[in-house]
């Protein structure tokens, strides 16, 4: 069995049920995720060796949020606890033509005040395959640039697949910054995964015609993306989310993988939204998932579409499916009859 | 009043709120319901004179069952106490590309070991002028082929309208012995009501064209189905349900009858869904209260589609639809304009 | 900043939850709203000094009515206390074909036995700019045709705009008492606004063409009603909305603001609704805040468009929608990606 | 099996969940009930054939309300309907010191507007051994009193036993208006039921020592009121409720039941409430059961007291427990070990 | 109507519903409380004129968090916004013998980082009769001693009665700061406000003979406590809260008000708990309230000690009763008959 | 680390909501749970090395039940999956007077058809300390009695301490055929442990002088039931649970652990009851981690019993307490004071 590490921060969502407003809730529904505890939670559905690596606070809430990663069959047994608080994120689920609001209060979290001492990454990559991380764990600030770098570095010696997901988040750093911090640790990395802004974000790396807002894609624009990727960085794979986004209740889904020579678009599904959070993370993970087992690419594609297609239908930040519900909406389409 | 019978079992359905999936879930909703239980509550609500005759347990869960059913004004007074259990079925609403998933727990129930003297036909039979049974009753095995076949002919022998919704289930039988009983059966059948696959399972007699998953109808091919139907059994009236599943948020729904000699289709409704189980059922439901009521076939066909298809926009098994709300979106349309 | 008064009934709404039907419920959410409350509380979120006007029971639902229009930032104090009872109205929410079904309950209510004495306009409209009523206060009966017109009186010897919503209400009168009531009123009011029946069953004043259930709208038709409003009354504007019934679930919403010289139609928005009461006093609130803050008519129809627009989709009477998020759905469109 | 018949008004029971205020509800539970109808449920929980009468709105709330009437095996082929609303009662739960608050909201109710024409007195008689009112039917006004009268002459014709639960309601009527009704009325009742302050309030009888407040009861003084009251009126019983309000949360249960000779008290229960209305009917209910069926006074009182100490434990205004676990509570006592 | 104004922090309470534990929770009932809040919406349902003061983030919390408070009748539009983030804290509600738990995630709240220009005390105060504050408030650190100070200096001047509520949190701050601190602060106070713990922690004068635990009170030790307070410090009142907690279900209540030269007891109350927090506040609030109001010691103890009984029994931090239901319980006693 | 093996069935448990009747359900609570998994998921949370051993479905019901089991923290990698279903059972909550009611559907659960081959006791007991089953598994028949032996076999062949709950249920075997094959595997016992009924009911050795219903405890009748216990069978350890039932809602609870000379008695606690399904397996936790460890017995007793005194508070089969927790208990008694 294949064994994969994901490293990042993992949050407690807070968000008011149903579509109530921040304005009208009474109480929130909790759910814990974060872009790389999401992966690790979907790889472990797949059924691979999955480990999660992260720093909680000592207390109700950080243990409350391991025990729920562990639910799902994660390895947990190499996160640390110390620090203050776990960060929150509190998240208004929109409607039509109302958008997801997000308020984040991450700031001070225990990941965001780790020191090398938190980890050993030599006992943690021992006899791993992968290693994932994202673009938000450097973002957090701290040391956790050179935690990642250190991560990488070990990674590399032993000959363990990379990737990471870019992930730009404008509230935690600027363009500039984000560009010089992911742009070195860009060089360890094998697979990277972006959504259709982050290269423009992180890298100044446009796509030539697509407008985000119209929902309109340029399918050249996004292999003209991967292909300069690709000679920047040297990566082994880019792989691309392609959201259109009709209205906060439907979206188009599709991603693309780009290995160096061809690039591979998947299916279009078009999705009546239940939850979009950890919609990338999903697709990450099928990705991943793919690679890992040997898939060739546009299997690869299908499958990690299909199964971020199904996260898209499902509550909280993580895929609960798993490979055969992502190949049997691969195989059969997603017509939704009944399974008696 | 025409009076009207139904017999067969009825489960708790348990159902993770929302759109929760089973392993997610910390609570289950819980209703009552089953093929004949849904045509019985639906025919009350239309003000016939409804009976629904089954085997329950004489613990609270039974006679909670019973209570239900006699809430939507249905006569329970034939319904036996005794036996094990109450059958149980899970079910995971789908959303979009993820299907609705059904966990079935009904193995030694009541009614599946229920005996000849558990009902008295002709007491029950006693001014009625309807009876309904479907497919899954001899299906739960037992003595229940055996009463099933004695309760029709009893039925016959005063006259009564006998109907039969296939509803074949893979799970309880294997077509060939679908095939054996239900044929068997059907000698007493007046009116035979199927969807689009349950004549293939159940008789090997298919539509010439249509593909279920791909949601493309064949109307040629239904009319064959029926008049194959027709010829082999001396049907006075085979209708067929026609849904195309466009996802687990979205169905086409329309119903076809036909006569003997010609074939009328519904109006097809594009439908949001709510809850598409029990379906089916209200379609039955329609059905019988319009040919119980000397409805025209046209008539008959375009009631039982517009019923069904308000029973895809309420939670439950059963359609707590009236005449005129089914009338009114008949002549109206479903255009949702608040009733002020 | 600019001061609105607007008058008359606030009611209970009781609503089963999700998508139950009245017979299946054992709990109804509770919400507090009314025409002219949905616009007070609107107004206050664009940031308006907006004052509510209106008669509750002294008890603990009247008071607590009172507070949740106060924690919308609503002045509350020239309510008055007295009278024996808070008007309910029960409310299904309907979906797809099968459409929303209000029962209401309001007679008796202490709006509808307020006296002269209750009200103190020369008081309440100090400083004021707007004063907003609609056509269902008067239709309560009692002295609310009275009163409503000393109101108007007031305004008019401040210069206050007023501005007032026909929402025609077949239970509470008669087309003929309407028309002649309101007539008589419409005399002091400057801005009139109102959906696309409201002409025709008030004035009698019929759109040419359109057929309300089919969804297809005259767009002629609606600037000759506004023509016809126009010149009978000497509205210095006439705002309608449009609105075409999909279904249940999904709407296209539109408006349009005749101005005496030329009409000015809004963007119209598909809309995956998630409540529609409330959605004409959300657009009235929205061209209220336009025409009081001096914005062009082809603006504040946009505005009022896109204001309840949103309103659709939040729980709830009221619009409590910000300008910036109006705003950002004028110039972003509805594409409803998330606001990280 | 013994037909009873029970005759007064339904409402709409709106209670905040939990312990919240009305100030803090957002929904409220739903229940229905009143004093009649919550005996005539318990006395069908008890086996018997109970009939229930009553007018309600021929609207869905009317309908529901029957439905959760029929629902408990109560025949409710002889409710009528018409008028215009059902009332309601706003119910905020009270705990430890702070009392329960009730709103009433149930002025012109379909019950309150009945006539002469709604009832069918001898055709509702056929059969029956028992007919139950309270004292608040004729309260509510109209021609109630009358109606009341009318079905107990009918009553007594038939030598059909006539219970009375004074009941009385300070907000409904005067105490000299209720006494010169009821005392009129009481000419017809054979069993006449009462809480500790009743016959004070209704008939001027007092209780020589008991103050209500302190909770100390004065056995003595109970005799004495019963004694005055068959003297005057000539009942066969009078049965007296004894609740020690400790506080809300925790109350002295018991009753006596005088035959004109003797007073049988049972024993006292010290409940933790979980929902102490339908207390008293729950009373009524035990008491009618035990005396239709034949138990002697001592039994009767054990058995009228445990049933309704048992209706402190449930939530809603019906006494739901059976015959077999009221027993069991008379025989095992009130230990609540769990029945496995 | 006498003005008075409060200052403090005020934070989100995240609570897991009923009495799940932190590990099992799924959702958080959501309210917003502090020390100083609480007794300001408590003084407005006294119908003072309630000022709150605080400093809020600029995100939908901090204006939610708004809007709550204003919804009481509470005076607002003195709070600022700015800052980064509403404090936070957890808690799990305790039962029988196991405590309830609060985890504070509250560093770096908008508060926290106030500073001097944040508030304007001479336009707060104008008109005030009475300033509240508690310990709480300068443990939070950063400029908030000198707020306070500044705050108390401006209401000297005004000869506006200060009271303080000592509330000493020793995961804020340790005894030694809090005394230096406190005792800085206390010779502007002219009522403080204390729990059987506070002087001892804070100015370690201890209670000579009482043990928190054991709940066995020493009367006479209180008074000497507040004797030597007064002597110290100069207090026109020392008012201590007497909590003798039998378990987290059960709890003695009472308070004493020492006026300087003699000790009044209110009545003690043994109190079923909903929930304890703010218990305190209540406590101060109907302290402050009866002093303002004039009266005297005894019966402000006794209204202080009844108030803050009730307030037990109330969900949320608040104390939502009124004047005439404090009164109620004094003049009643807490039997809890239902207020029909 | 100590390792402990727990060896049983696990069910689903459906309850109504708060206190909710059966027929009063629209939904139900779900928790897993079941004796042995009880003790397993306690022990985790002690810190141990608990293994826990079951055969489920495999479905998303029994993937589920691994899942809850495995969140604990408890090594779920040696359950097996096969079969038909998972065993349920629906719970009502009793209160004050009304007993909490089960209604068991566990026939045919996988567990019970479970064979020799679902478990590898070799590999299941390596590194293992302690072993512990009930008399539940055996009494499910099939071929678990041989299974139970065979473990106990290799259990004491590897010197392994083994535990026994007796845990005697009517329902699923005579007291014969308890008392015949408890008595061939309570050789293979170490620590014996049972309830005040358990030793009649299935060895016929009874307590001299105790009253179950009464609620009257007899130390020293205990005293003599473990001396005959440990005569019997040799046991070193007999632990017997004391429970007197005031209510459903009150109950004292405390426990006497005999070690072969002397009898120990822990504190007795008076508890308001949270949840009292899964008290005595939260003893038996309590005790097996108390003697793992090397307690004295007056020590371990008295955390057992503090233990599961915190059970009691605690919604849910599983003790989620802490060994600090219930150290605290012990040490500062259940004042209930909140943890700031």
């Amino acid at each position: 069995m294949k064994k994969t590490v994901c490293f990042g921060e993992v949050m407690l969502r807070l968000q008011p049920p149903s579509y109530q407003r921040f304005m009208q809730a009474t109480s929130f529904d909790a759910v814990y995720g974060g872009g790389e505890a999401n992966v690790a939670v979907s790889l472990a559905q797949f059924g691979l060796d999955s480990v999660y690596v992260t720093r909680l606070p000592n207390n109700p809430l950080g243990i409350t949020c391991r025990n729920e990663i562990r639910k799902w069959g994660v390895d947990t047994s190499k996160i640390t606890f110390g620090g203050d608080r776990l960060g929150i994120y509190f998240c208004e689920k929109g409607a039509s033509q109302r958008p997801s609001n997000v308020v984040y209060d991450r700031a001070g979290s225990s990941i965001s005040t780790a020191t090398d001492n938190d980890f050993n990454w030599s006992e943690i990559f021992d006899g791993a395959d992968w290693f994932h991380f994202t673009g938000i764990t450097p973002a957090l600030g701290g040391k956790l640039t050179a935690i990642c770098e250190k991560a990488c570095i070990e990674a590399k010696k032993r000959n363990i697949t990379v990737s990471c997901d870019l992930n730009y988040r404008k509230k935690l750093w600027s363009r500039e910054k984000a560009g010089e911090v992911m742009g070195a640790l860009c060089k360890y990395v094998d697979v990277l995964i972006a959504n259709e802004e982050d290269s423009a974000d992180v890298f100044g790396i446009h796509s030539t015609k697509s407008d985000i807002n119209s929902g309109v894609l340029s399918y050249d624009g996004y292999i003209d993306v991967a292909k300069q990727l690709t000679q920047r960085f040297g990566f082994k794979y880019v792989a691309i989310t392609l959201r259109e986004s009709i209205s906060a209740s439907v979206n188009n889904w599709s991603g693309m993988l780009y290995d160096g020579k061809e690039a591979n678009f998947s299916t279009k599904y078009s999705i009546n939204i239940i939850d979009r959070v950890g919609g990338g993370d999903s697709f990450g993970a099928g990705l991943i998932y793919s690679l890992v087992s040997g898939k060739a690419p546009s299997d690869a594609i299908e499958f990690a579409a299909a199964a971020s297609c199904l996260k898209h239908t499902i509550e909280g930040d993580c895929n609960i499916s798993t490979v055969s519900e992502v190949e049997s909406l691969i195989k059969n389409g997603g017509s939704g009859r009944v399974q008696r």
